[in-house]
């Protein structure tokens, strides 16, 4: 017995066979097409689906999409990054590409990809055993899933945890969205090598000159810090949850901006929340989404 | 067969005698003697619920206060406005008290204030019918409750829905909680009457002078829509919830601030969980978190 999950990314989707939750079998990697929009998208979806799952018949698939889901229809509503929508049936046009297939009549779940990250954390990773925890994935862009007693909140319109869009300066700077003063303004990838004064050319790299004593990417990912505490603050405030997790590629940086972090949400947030709320690094890393999708399917 | 809500109001309380969830048959108003601590609280609690239930057994007693509870075990944790705690034991108290009444045995709750109003709210009010709703208290201070899937989401520590310190400007005006830019430092009662340089002592004054077409009490209720709305922009965007419920006394005014609420949260929230949301005013007035202590001990 397998399940397969996929992650749709922007560049690259990734499907995974896996057994009894996070036993990944096999894998497979390619490039999303999204440029070509929703059709060829799904059409990339299905073939990497059929070539993980080998000719045999999973007990569910689970599809990890960046947009908003109507998770109950299996319906993409809005995806920004990958044109074709907005509601483009996907659970429906896959179901038509396994016809005849090993694949025929397999349960099926879209899910949001930051929500099945959160799911993934949540199930198999640094969420595991709590019962009110929040995920944010720090990349490009910020994005989140929130798991309130135990089960996933998707929210009455499958968009419930863009916490990349919670306000941190009401008159701050000008954010992808359009708007002033998200998260996302100041805590993108863009964000935060722009900060630095563009002395590196992603977050990696700005890390690595971190290390090496750089004082103005130091002082870059305090920063980042500081206003990543600021929405967290308002989370804890808001959610009383036990655990924080932080996912995406600029988490593996949070040496370089975790204590500044810490330390801004403690102070704005009271006392029992902050004290609370564990926050840490998610430990499935880019499995995530894939592992937390395959298990929505199978529940 | 009738249930009794208490509110503890910082300086009143209030005990209704409530059948089939919303008929109130019968009201008691008595100081809370807030200063004297907790143990002359619970005792004036305990009059109350006494005079209320005229000698006959309720089904339930259900107890909103402004602090945070730890439902689970009747305590107190913190509460700010009544010295006494912290983790003052108030379900074991008022057991004590009733002992040799017909108010012996009696199942008995302690739920958060706000929370209690969301829930009175959420169960026979404004959020009747809907499965995500979030209570915003409108007064002295800026309390809120948050139902997810049918459910009262108190959090790990039962401190969730503290919407009045969700930030709205990092480096904004200094809230009466000793932080920074909470939404609280913008929209309590204190804060509104002075951004529009004390012409009124309370926001119902105000409220009288805007009507009869003072332009500085107009815009600052505007503003007072603005900063609310920021605020509401951020809820929306991280829980999408179906309705916004506003209670407490600066609710009454909301002719003067809903139309600059709505336009700011509309601006600066996500396309669909904006158009989602239905913004309006509480239907249970006072009553709210009395009815919902009452129905939350009665479960």
């Amino acid at each position: 017995m397998f399940s397969i999950g996929v992650d749709v990314g922007g560049t690259n989707l990734r499907a995974i066979r896996v057994a009894r939750g996070t036993r990944i079998e096999a894998r497979v990697k390619r490039p999303t097409e999204a440029a070509l929009g929703w059709p060829a998208v799904a059409c990339a979806i299905a073939e990497a689906v059929r070539k993980v799952a080998g000719g045999k018949r999973p007990a569910a698939i689970g599809i990890a999409v960046p947009g908003a889901i109507d998770d109950a229809r299996g319906i993409v509503t809005e995806s920004p990054n990958i044109p074709g929508g907005p509601d483009f049936p996907l659970a429906r046009t896959l179901r038509k590409l396994f016809r005849g297939s090993s694949l025929r009549g397999t349960p099926l779940a879209i899910e949001n990809d930051a929500n099945a990250a959160a799911w993934g954390e949540f199930r198999f990773g640094a969420g595991r055993g709590c019962n009110h925890m929040v995920l944010l994935t720090l990349g490009t862009g910020i994005g989140g899933g929130i798991v309130v007693s135990g089960r996933l909140h998707r929210g009455a319109d499958g968009t419930a945890g863009e916490i990349g869009h919670v306000v941190v300066r009401a008159e701050g700077a000008r954010c992808p969205c359009g708007r002033h003063g998200c998260l996302e303004a100041y805590c993108a990838a863009n964000a935060l090598v722009r900060s630095a004064g563009r002395i590196a050319k992603t977050p990696a790299d700005l890390a690595r000159l971190a290390d090496r004593g750089n004082s103005r990417a130091r002082e870059a990912f305090r920063r980042y810090g500081q206003n990543l505490g600021i929405a967290i603050a308002s989370i804890l405030n808001l959610l009383n949850p036990e655990r924080i997790v932080l996912a995406g590629g600029i988490s593996n940086e949070l040496d370089l901006f975790g204590p500044t972090l810490k330390a801004e949400a403690c102070r704005r947030a009271f006392a029992l929340p902050g004290r609370r709320a564990l926050i840490l690094k998610g430990t499935l890393g880019d499995d995530a989404g894939a592992l937390g999708a395959a298990a929505l399917a199978g529940i």
